[in-house]
């Protein structure tokens, strides 16, 4: 049976309206899923005359509280931003109803949002906490074929260190293991990162490798995880792609986010890890500068349709 | 008036000879620079047997100390090791004697460099030491169009904020455009990447791009060099190829390593910044799995000679 999607358009002011109008044109949508619009009909109607489309895949619209606010004014805008979170406070009870079996979203803007209330960190953490979930989870970033979770994300690299545990690496490992399953492969194969330099070594430059992630990966090999490394983090992307493994767990923000703006991540999505039913959205931003020109191209949103239906089967 | 290179073939163990050779029968060389060869004529020999080639453009050939050890046996010698050592110790007197301009070698093998008596860190270190140069030195890669310095080596993650001053952001981005200047472009264009995730975000995440980076650059550019930054270290170099930038530098081993991997830096150079003479090698290694074969290209070795030749006119 296909999963049915719960799709909002995001930011009113950015791309998010176009992309999403341009993304619900493509043919052959419901072999993948059925797709539950939410969102205020007005902002699907400027989307599609800036894609200049016409065609809807969707299954069921439902409206949400509409902002006395313009669209795609390529700003940010507090209203914008508190229709976002309003918008995600009922999908998520949607979910929670059985009414969808997973999210997409279009690309939203952090500094609207919290301009427009949001008390979190970010999209993640206003999930959990809407949804009271405090088991791990952590952002998963797929640019196929490769797909990469990251132990710490917006801590300094002062900080970094401290919060390498073997705890974390290994719950990363699960993470990322599982989540790419039921999506790519039954028994992935991942690549750990080391920390440090030529992960550290043998500890000549640090000792996290030796006593934390190593550790980490031997006991999710106990696990039966199929998983290597510490590697070196200048190469383990590279050896990632000539292996081939599946998935890489990064040990901080720009190991992995070096690499995969290198390689394309506009293209790729980004994926909520761990929580009861699967979040999505494409890998880039707003784009601000180039709202309501017509110009974006929705392969984000189509990677990330293809993505969360197969996660959400 | 074209330079005067010294040339050495690397490691006898590794792919160094038989690269060397294949190098040295390419057409031409001798409209850039004139080429001295340091080393044993049996390695020269076994070399060109290997690649299969004859002709080699060497205007004069100096042996060195030759030592009772076979060729291309594809292992760690203490041997091979002391070889490059006595080598350089050559090439650096005929270098200060005015005979040669510049050096460029095949790739060595560090541990055996150290088997074989090396007491210091890394080939730069060697070559400081034995110059008694003081003055700031740094590795410089070159991925032609894009040059890159750093800030900290080989120092595990915890010690790199520490590591992380005004002074030597300052040094880094000096030495990289006056590397630049000769070789590319008399006033290149900089980019410098922050040390934490989105450049420190105002200082949310880490503080070293207020207290330090941004500083650097300042006092550079009050010197009139055209440098930009801190960027955020994921997006740096997607910048550099957009915009485009000549030069980037980076704060740490991996972060200029993730993205010269992924951008093919086996095919690039490595360049010993701020000392009297240039000294460059290849960015790959003695690929001792392929040596002897005859596969190895010398794509590497070409570079490097086009670049120190024209840093030595």
């Amino acid at each position: 049976m296909t999963p049915t999607i719960g799709v909002m358009m995001g930011d009113r002011h950015g791309i998010g309206p176009e992309i999403t109008a341009r993304f619900l044109a493509e043919p052959d949508l419901d072999q993948f899923g059925k797709i539950v619009l939410f969102g205020d009909s007005a902002v699907l109607e400027y989307g599609q005359r800036v894609a200049g489309t016409r065609k809807a895949a969707v299954s069921r619209f439902v409206s949400t509280p509409l902002p006395s606010e313009g669209v795609g004014e390529a700003r940010v805008s507090s209203t914008a931003g508190s229709e976002v979170l309003d918008t995600w406070r009922q999908m998520i009870q949607a979910a929670q109803r059985g009414e969808i079996d997973a999210v997409l979203y279009a690309p939203v803007n952090k500094e609207a949002m919290h301009q427009g209330g949001m008390q979190e960190n970010d999209d993640l953490d206003f999930f959990s906490t809407r949804l009271e979930f405090d088991e791990y989870t952590n952002w998963i970033y797929v640019l196929e074929p490769l797909w990469m979770s990251r132990i710490t994300g917006h801590a300094s690299i002062r900080d970094v260190p401290d919060l390498i545990t073997k705890e974390n690496v290994l719950q990363s490992i699960q993470l990322l293991d599982r989540t790419i399953a039921p999506a790519k492969k039954a028994k992935p194969k991942i690549a750990v990162a080391g920390l440090n330099p030529h992960a550290g070594d043998g500890g000549l430059y640090g000792d996290e490798e030796i006593k934390s992630i190593a550790p980490a990966i031997a006991e999710a090999r106990l696990l039966g995880i199929d998983v290597d490394g510490p590697f070196p983090p200048d190469s383990v992307f590279v050896r990632a792609q000539t292996h081939p493994y599946d998935g890489v767990v990064t040990m901080y923000h720009d190991q992995g986010g070096i690499a995969m703006k290198l390689l394309g991540f506009g293209k790729g999505v980004a994926l909520m890890g761990g929580l009861p039913f699967p979040v999505v959205t494409p890998g880039h931003g707003t784009a601000y500068d180039i709202a309501g020109r017509g110009v974006a191209q929705s392969l984000g949103m189509s990677q990330a349709f293809r993505i969360v239906c197969r996660l959400a089967s």
